[in-house]
C-alpha cells in the first residue's frame, strides 16, 4: 500500500515516546527509512539522517510517514507547511493519526495538484467481502491476549524476523494502524463496519505456499468486553493452526476497565481454543509471550519457568530472549 | 426514531413473502398500522384498508414504511413517485433495504423541501461510545442461535409480547433492520464500526428499573464465522442475565456455508455462557426456543420433549407453542 523508501516526520515531538511509531519503523523496517525529518523543539531522535523534504526527495524519498504524535493524537497546525511541501515534492503522506490528512484542505489541494496520494492509516482502504469461512492454503499464528495492548504486535513482529532469518517464507499481516505504518500494509480492522470484519482478515491472509505462515497481528482480546468482537472477528477471519498467548504479568485489571480482572492464561487458552476450532479444527496452542518489562532480569526468569511448567508451552519474554523458541514451536 | 402510525408500503409486491417486513409490523405492532398502500400488480395484502398517500395522510399517517422488497432487495423504480408524494404530503419514509432513500435526488428535495426525514434503518443513525463494560441495572435477556436466520428476533419478540401481556416490564430492543422497522427504533448493529459495536449495545440497552427485562435480538451466531464478532459483541454489550438458545432442527448446514456444520445446543450452551460470564457471572441459558416449521405436529412435540430431557431446560416452539414456558422461566 505505501510506497517506499520512508522519510520519518517527528515533527516537534516532545520526547522520544512520542515518536514511537517512528521508533517501531526503525526497528523493523530499517531497509525501509531512507531519513529523519525533525522540526524545531523535536526532543525525538532515531539516530536517522537528517533530511530536508528536497534532500529526502532527491534521495529517492516515496512517502513522508507521520510518525510522531502531539499530544491528544492528532496532526499539529505546526506541521502543516512541512507536510504540504512534501506532498508538493511529489511525497505521498502517510499518518495514523485521529484526525485526517484528507481533512486539511490545504493539504489535498497540494496533493492533488502534484498527483501523490494521502494516506489515513486509520480508514479502511478498500471494501471487503463478507467471510465464507473457507479453508485457505498456507499456515498462520495468531497472537491473542489476556488483554489489550500487552504485546501482540511486538511478538509478530519478533517471530516474522526470526522466521525470515531461518530462511522460512513469513509474512507480518498488519491488523492496526502502528502495524500498518511499520509494514506499509494492512487493514485497520478496528474501523472496518461490523458485517465485514471476518471478510476483511480473510482478504488479508489469502491462500499461500503450503509452508508459508501469515504472522496476523492480534486486536483487543476475548476478555476485553469493548473489543472482543473485534478478536473473534480476527479468529474466525485469521484461521490460525497455531496460537501464541500474550500476558503482561503485572497489570492488575484490564485496560480502561478497572472493574475487570485480568483472565488467567489458562482461561484464554480454552476459550481462544474453543472459539478457533470453529474454522479450524486442528488449530494448537503453540507458546506463550510475556511482557515481563516490569520484572526484573531474575523475576522474569522465574516467572517465565513458573509458566512453562504450568502450562507445558514454552514461554518467552521475546523483547529479551528473541521468539527462537515460538518459532521453533511451530 | 420512527414516528407512528404508519402507512405500509407494499409497492408491486410479487407475493406475499415479498411483503414479510409489512407482516411483521403487522403482527408485532399492529396499533402501528394504519392501513396499506399497494401499486399495481400488487400480488402481497395485508388484511388492512388500502389508503392513498391523501387518504392516509389526512387519518394521521406520521412514516410511510417500505414493507416490502423487490427481487434484489432495493428499492424500485417504479416506487419513487409515491415515495415523492408521501414526502411531499409530509411524511417520514423509511426503508430498510439496500439502496438508500437519500440517494434518491427526488425523494431528498422533495422530503427537503416539505421538512420530512427519510430514515434508511440500515445506516447507523447515531455515534455510538466504546464499551465501558459496567454493569447496568434492570434485567437483559438475549437470544443466541446455533445458526444465522434461526428465529431469534421471532422469539424476543414472542417474549416480549407474552411478558407485556402478564404486566411485567420488559422492551423489546432491536438489533437490526427488520426489527428496527417493526418497533421503530434500534440500531442496525452489521452496519457498525467494529470499534463501537458492544458500546452501541450498550447504548441501547441503559439503567432501567431493577424488575425490567430488555428482550435484546440476536444477531449471527457464535458458530457462524461470517458474523460471530457481531454476536460475541452483542452477547458482552448486551450484558445478558437470561440466554435463550435458539435452533432449527432440519439445517443440513450453516447458512450460506455448506462446509460448515450447525453446533450442537450443547456446544452453544457452553460457548455461549463461557463468553457471557466475561461480564455477568450470573447469567443462565434459561431455555431453548426451536422452529418446528419444517417438522409435522407429533414430530415437533417428540423433537421438543427429547430436547427438554437432554439439556433439562424448557424448550418450545413460539410460534405453534407461545412463549409462555420462556417467560415462565425467567
Amino acid at each position: 500500500m505505501l510506497k517506499t523508501p520512508y522519510l520519518l516526520f517527528l515533527g516537534d515531538a516532545p520526547d522520544q515516546l512520542a515518536a514511537k511509531v517512528a521508533q517501531g519503523i526503525k526497528d523493523w523496517r530499517p531497509q525501509f527509512c531512507l531519513g529523519q525529518l525533525r522540526l524545531e523543539g523535536c526532543r525525538a531522535d532515531l539516530g536517522l539522517p537528517e533530511m530536508s523534504v528536497e534532500q529526502a526527495r532527491a534521495a529517492g524519498a516515496q512517502t513522508l510517514v507521520v510518525g510522531a504524535a502531539n499530544r491528544g493524537g492528532v496532526i499539529s497546525p505546526a506541521w502543516l507547511d512541512t507536510l504540504v511541501a512534501a506532498a508538493r515534492a511529489g511525497m505521498d503522506i502517510a499518518s495514523g493519526l485521529h484526525n485526517r490528512l484528507s481533512h486539511l484542505p490545504a493539504l489535498v489541494e497540494a496533493a492533488e495538484k502534484a498527483g501523490t496520494k494521502l494516506f489515513d492509516v486509520r480508514v479502511p482502504q478498500n471494501d471487503f467481502p463478507i467471510a465464507d469461512g473457507k479453508r485457505r492454503t498456507g499456515k498462520r499464528c495468531l497472537a491473542v491476549g489476556t488483554d489489550c495492548s500487552i504485546g501482540k504486535m511486538y511478538t509478530a513482529l519478533a517471530m516474522e524476523r526470526e522466521m525470515l532469518a531461518r530462511g522460512m517464507k513469513a509474512t507480518f499481516r498488519a491488523t492496526g494502524q502502528t502495524g500498518i505504518l511499520i509494514t506499509g500494509s494492512g487493514i485497520p480492522l478496528d474501523a472496518v463496519v461490523a458485517d465485514f470484519m471476518a471478510g476483511a482478515v480473510e482478504w488479508l491472509t489469502p491462500d499461500n505456499d503450503p509452508d508459508h505462515w501469515d504472522v496476523i497481528e492480534g486486536q483487543g482480546s476475548l476478555f476485553h468486553p469493548s473489543f472482543s468482537g473485534v478478536t473473534l472477528a480476527l479468529i474466525h477471519g485469521g484461521q490460525p493452526d497455531a496460537l501464541v498467548l500474550c500476558h503482561e504479568p503485572t497489570r492488575t485489571h484490564m485496560r480502561g476497565l478497572p472493574h475487570y480482572a485480568l483472565p488467567s492464561l489458562e482461561a484464554l487458552r480454552d476459550l481462544a481454543l474453543a472459539t478457533a476450532r470453529i474454522v479450524n479444527p486442528e488449530v494448537r496452542v503453540t507458546g506463550i509471550s510475556v511482557n515481563t518489562a516490569a520484572l526484573s532480569q531474575e523475576e522474569a526468569r522465574r516467572y517465565l519457568e513458573e509458566i512453562e511448567a504450568r502450562m507445558g508451552l514454552p514461554a518467552v519474554d521475546p523483547f529479551r530472549d528473541g521468539a527462537g523458541r515460538l518459532v521453533d514451536a511451530l
